[in-house]
């Protein structure tokens, strides 16, 4: 499998963790040595790594956490890291997220994770903003 | 200057072009051969150094273009990529933004920028999200 696809399948298993609400596997997705943050909507950042785990515990273990599924992805490849730039769709709404990873012991890892909403869906023109 | 000081150097050279509305300044902070992109927010991601430079040149252009500010950097270093958080102020708005950096010709570009809204601002406690 190329880099890239590796780096792909690194991205769609944490949205399959997150659907699913495994937290053990979410816990393994993310970098053990490397530093880890974490921006989800509408939040201040979270930094290390027992800061974002605990948040998604707290997230995935409410009863009014929505499905989600990842669809566009997009992998740009910088040497031992990679960002994919992907859609979030949730019943109603759409984010589009950023996901850093770092290869660790032979597997892609995930560092950092921001998600924020879109203005208007995938299609339209841009939304007004702040810049 | 160790590294980390570098990046954040690279971080604020960002702002301060921004800021200054300086397109020559933009333009040379965001790496030239490396895959570049860009989620403004609200917006569609945007992908590609001409597409991520042309919505630059627009924002910047903007006479409606607010001053902004940079606080609160935390650079975590990848090898020969780095992730700068930090806390954009506006007049009365207060984003969050990841900035990815890679080593380029000895310097440190741009090569991925998100920005977002927070809920409630710094110091309050986290807000209500879709995760």
């Amino acid at each position: 499998m190329r880099e890239v696809e590796r780096v792909l399948a690194a991205n769609e298993a944490f949205y399959t963790a997150f659907a699913a609400r495994d937290v053990e596997a979410m816990e393994g997705l993310w970098s053990q040595r490397a530093p880890v943050a974490c921006i989800h909507p509408g939040w201040q950042p979270l930094h290390g790594r027992d800061s974002v785990l605990a948040s998604w515990r707290d997230i995935m273990s409410s009863p009014t956490s929505p499905p989600i599924r990842c669809t566009d992805p997009v992998a740009h490849m910088l040497g031992a890291a990679a960002v994919v730039i992907c859609t979030e769709r949730f019943p109603g709404a759409e984010l589009v997220a950023t996901n850093v990873f770092v290869e660790e012991d032979g597997a892609w890892k995930l560092v950092h994770h921001q998600a924020g909403g879109v203005a208007r869906p995938s299609g339209d023109d841009e939304g007004e903003t702040l810049h």
